[in-house]
């Protein structure tokens, strides 16, 4: 097992999923120490850093990476499993963007009105406690909230030759911006270029579902991954699997076509590796799926699509690449 | 406290909300014992019964009701807690619809390609095991799911001098669908005419989030339900209440409309009844909501979002209603 | 040919399709004279007459009906064929309607964002010239626009023991605010109750696609309508047609839901009346459509799709209907 | 006035929009004489080249280009006028795609029923007569309909360092496939990126609104286009201007997004160019608007918003390019 740290100079991060030369090659089996900026690059860090004023776009949502991993090719699939996801900073930040989120009009469902105004809520982080306090910008609130960190954005290059901002969720993965997307979590990619590409980035403290103001808790995070490879094996839409779970996503525009995607993936998932008829796959989906809606903001809205192992027959997704993982995890753990 | 047990006869369902004589006068602080027929009025009870060959349309989606509330007038809010909601049968269904479901081309979103087949699948209930036992139609397959009992449908006349089939969510509540309307919570449902006139139906013995297929497992019910009228209190879009959450509704296509209508009640529920700001608000929505999808098949979408209460100040939503409602539910339970 | 003229009384309106009592019987054959009232009760004459203030909601688009069609039972379709729609004033109105509209949020699209302004236009109709004159309400601007009178609201009581407000368009008809329903053009709609009860309302002196702002130029109308029943025909969607044209409706959110209702509808009739293989008539229905939008602000939207005759082999869709109301058209403009 | 002719060799096309080198430079003022392949790269040319067979994704959709303009840089405008689009082959195809098309489940919109076969309709073409004729793949039917020829696909290198597949319609333009791209429009770009690289290609030799099946009248073209630069002047989305119109597109979904794009920018042109307050601009489109649908097909769907000159004020949006643009048009044709 080859541990390989990993932290980006000002000048090196990606601000796109494909289109990209590598920081660093990979190789299957490996264990990765990486460090990832907030969403804003580290700009906004008190209430006056409004993001029109401190953000020069499209430099936003900077991404550690990208990764060549060698022997990936076209066709195979990469998994990224998280081991751990830790706040680097003591405070984060979210604010509202001008016509951006769930609840304005934005550049893509635009509307004469005028928009939302600009404010910033700095919060506060106790690791120790596992907590982070929020104080209302207009009114006298405060309340104290888990911890429950995450990677918004996790992705590999793209198909057909192109290259997606990093706020962009689609079939590569990219801004997802899922809260499933915990330590613990295998996620699965399928690689669409030579090396994969992959990246991660856009670290949540924590995130409520939906993201409806369009910005979580944006924090640094100091983040161990491992890497494995499963060849000939491909996965048209980004999954996960956790102890508890497997879990399909899809990215679209409108939200229902996020639903189709991610619940068509899960139906057709139980059918190959579980032995399922589709139909009856289909049926069972209908009455134990759990959907959390990840974001409603992005470019692509994202759903997740659910199904709780203890409800499944024994199966071996990806030859037993989670297996694999959690073992590199151990060791990883042991050792360090 | 007075307790009306009430069980319709068959030819005594409701199939719209509004533009039907009521069957009952009920008082605020009344406790009532209903029963409901399942969604396919009991027809689908093997694994012949195609819906296309035994239900009648519209005589879909029976409903108890509607009961006229004394006192009620527009502009007032009702509530309708649920004391208990209990599996009135041994057995529960299933099936496809041909041109229903969120996987498949339907009358609303057409495609020129064939439907799927239609199947049927019959669940076993234990009723003191508190699970049901679905078998693959298909393939062999067998596994036994938690019951969950809740109700698809709750709703009152609608305003507008509307009626609306059973199968419709919409701001008058309706085939809502969502796993929350469980035991224990209570429901607030706008008043939109004199009585408000309300009725209940489409028991489901639990049901998975989005209701993929368009079918959740569907079976007849025992409930009983105590009701609480909040004059003088408008409510726009129905708002559910349990011990740990508050939470808004949307009902609406696209999926994304469904979600907005939700979180931005949810956002005005806490300016107005917590005290918050509502960018504040948005901001607190943004970190905490829970939104679990309800349906993703009805004519309209729906949507939940969810706030828990120990993140939030002190409030007194409905004047304590629903501590009322919960005094009742003791003294009924008490007695029976 | 019998010939009725009504003028409603003022409170003889009808506000919904479905669940009113007939004003009139009339027969296939029968030539009707009506006079409709404009969408806001003739409320909105000057520029103070701001809709939040003269309006009192649900009364706002007035119906001329409904009319019970002597033999008119489920499952059969009525023509309604516009012999002439004529500005019954010479001034007309619009305006912008708080939370109404496709560039604003809505109830049904809620921003936190405050609304648009409320704006009333009033428009001076020269009835010889056949133009209507809009002046700048904020601004220095006035354009002389050629008149074009539709009518936006047509349909009958709709399925499912349903009542719809007449701002709903969907497959009863009702307000689908398409420019194609002018004179000269026959409407199709499936009858969905015994005697039908269609009624007509919403006259637009003239009307832009998609009808941004939510309200058309708005008038009161004199119009002409000649009606026939072809039994046993069942017809899903209005349909339209004129002495070019077969045109398919369809109505719905979101907008490409609309689209492929319209399309498929199209598609499907040239297979069932011009003898089309379907995969053809999708082929043909590709390269030769054209696809006016009607409206993007009512609860649903509605798309027209049409297909030019001269590319269409010989067709006598709906038993040469349309060719019988012809000549009571010419039977009436002669004898009137 | 610089002519440039160019013709591809078969391995110098481009298949994306952004990260591609250019093929040539030029310069504003210059006319270029391109030759352009179909959409399948010349490889669907009987019935039995299937899509599936012959296409080797992702290379569909070549597109000729792109061209380096020189002078062009971020924040500026591109102007593309179309001299002349002509046929440049007397066959061209359409066929259906496997889950591709408005009237079919999609990989966005997925169900779980099986897609429609793939047929190919082989046209022929009558350039005397202006002509192209359709045979019945599986019936007989045969009609002439117009030519009518088209650019599918007008773009430039997108911002945010993106690569976006010829297939994607964006604010960058790209594949659009509006039936306005015709001769004598000209269509107005932002620049993204140095130089703009803007390509062209997807000749449609007639389409109709909506291209519902996805796949218009393909052909390969011999077009001849003008370059102008408008320095320091931004263009948000492609524009088109004719001798009768001035029209906005918009590229999104759900298609009610791309439908507020074009109507709100366009809302915003008569606002900036041509002195209007926005709500009277707002009240004018709402009454005059031509809408046509582009595309309900491709992975945004596409809608442009024409406002017709003869009822605007004078205005000079982009500081009178296309008048310079038709002298070269005059002279260009004066010479050949």
């Amino acid at each position: 097992m080859d541990v390989i740290s990993y932290r980006p100079e000002p000048g090196e991060f990606a601000w796109t999923f494909g289109g990209v030369s590598p920081v660093r090659k990979v190789k299957p089996g490996d264990v990765l120490e990486l460090w990832t900026e907030d969403c804003f690059a580290g700009k906004v860090r008190t209430p006056d850093d409004l993001v029109s004023r401190v953000i020069d776009f499209p430099f936003v949502n900077p991404q550690t990476g990208p990764f060549y991993v060698e022997g990936a090719e076209p066709g195979d699939t990469l998994a990224i499993h998280f081991i751990s996801i830790e706040p680097a900073r003591d405070w984060a930040a979210s604010t509202t963007v001008l016509l951006f989120g769930a609840l304005t009009s934005t550049a893509h469902t635009p509307t004469l009105q005028d928009p939302l105004p600009e404010i910033v809520w700095i919060y506060e982080v106790d690791r120790a406690k596992r907590t982070l306090t929020m104080h209302g910008a207009r009114g006298e609130y405060s309340v104290e909230l888990p911890l429950d960190p995450m990677h918004g954005t996790v992705g590999v290059a793209p198909a057909s030759f192109e290259a997606r901002s990093s706020l962009v969720p689609d079939a590569h993965g990219g801004n997802m911006d899922t809260p499933e997307m915990r330590a613990g979590v295998t996620c699965y990619l399928g690689v669409n270029v030579e090396g994969a590409l992959f990246s991660i980035g856009d670290g949540h403290y924590r995130q409520g579902e939906g993201e409806s103001c369009g910005v979580a808790v944006e924090g640094a995070m100091d983040s161990v991954i491992a890497i494995e490879l499963i060849k000939g094996v491909a996965t048209a839409w980004p999954r996960l699997e956790s102890d508890d779970y497997i879990m399909s996503t899809g990215s679209a525009r409108p939200l229902e076509d996020a639903f189709r995607i991610a619940h068509a993936d899960l139906v057709g998932w139980l059918a190959s590796d579980y032995g399922f008829d589709p139909l009856d796959a289909y049926q069972l989906v209908t009455q134990i799926a759990e959907s959390p809606v990840a974001n409603v903001c992005d470019p692509n809205y994202t759903f997740i699509a659910k199904a709780a192992k203890r409800y499944l027959p024994q199966g071996d997704p990806y030859r037993g690449a989670r297996a694999k993982l959690r073992e590199l995890s151990k060791t990883y753990s042991g050792s360090s």
